[in-house]
């Protein structure tokens, strides 16, 4: 069903299993009372957490230990002006226990760039929302 | 050159030649104490100004008008894990001036979806920062 401004809302496991198709989502966070965003590849977990690997000391890290955020992904085809979106909402903390850093650094997400003294960042999808656009202009 | 991170940081003439390649960007704002983000087609103006046509009536416009938000935008290729992004920081605006109004709605974006009431915001560039990625793995 579309929605009247021509989006259709998308449900969680929708959302989920597009999430897991794309390698490169967007921390959105506040710093310095500003807002602020940062793309970072990332791996969905098995309870649906979104899981981000950085270096212990990054502004990244202090910005949003504790913090609620939100994680954008999408993807849009500016012919068809088709595409989707997912944004999961909630509260980002830095992985301390022992026993799941160690298997997050054999199976968790692979960072893109050079990180020192590596740690996990999961963002619990407490809400998670999402819509696909198709071709207001199209006949279909 | 590179940074010890692995990024490159790009100059503000780098980052607005990049931003002019891509159709959506995303805004990046607080909705109801929580950061939020949504992603809509753009034009940048001839002052490097983001603009975004939307309802007047859009949550987007209760929810920026008047406050700093960021905007991003990025290209990345999960092949050589190289990619860029650029983020604009400034106020936004809805355009209010019925002249400016008349101007956009001739040369301004088009809105892939269907809108009512046409608004156009401008997010002023009063800070852009951008990076390049290159790949971390490779040998150049």
């Amino acid at each position: 069903m579309l929605e009247k401004d021509g989006f259709r809302p998308l449900d969680r496991q929708e959302c989920l299993r597009l999430l897991a198709k794309v390698p490169v989502g967007r921390v959105v966070y506040t710093r310095q009372a500003l807002p602020a965003v940062l793309p970072v590849n990332f791996a969905l977990d098995a309870d649906a957490s979104v899981l981000l690997r950085t270096s212990a000391r990054s502004d990244l890290v202090r910005a949003v230990d504790g913090f609620v955020v939100a994680f954008e992904a999408d993807e849009f085809d500016a012919v068809s002006r088709s595409g989707w979106s997912v944004v999961v909402t909630g509260r980002a903390t830095v992985v301390t226990d022992p026993g799941e850093h160690e298997r997050l650094l054999r199976t968790g997400p692979r960072s893109w760039m050079p990180i020192h003294e590596d740690v996990f960042v999961r963002i619990e999808s407490e809400m998670v929302t999402g819509r696909e656009l198709t071709d207001p202009h199209g006949t279909g």
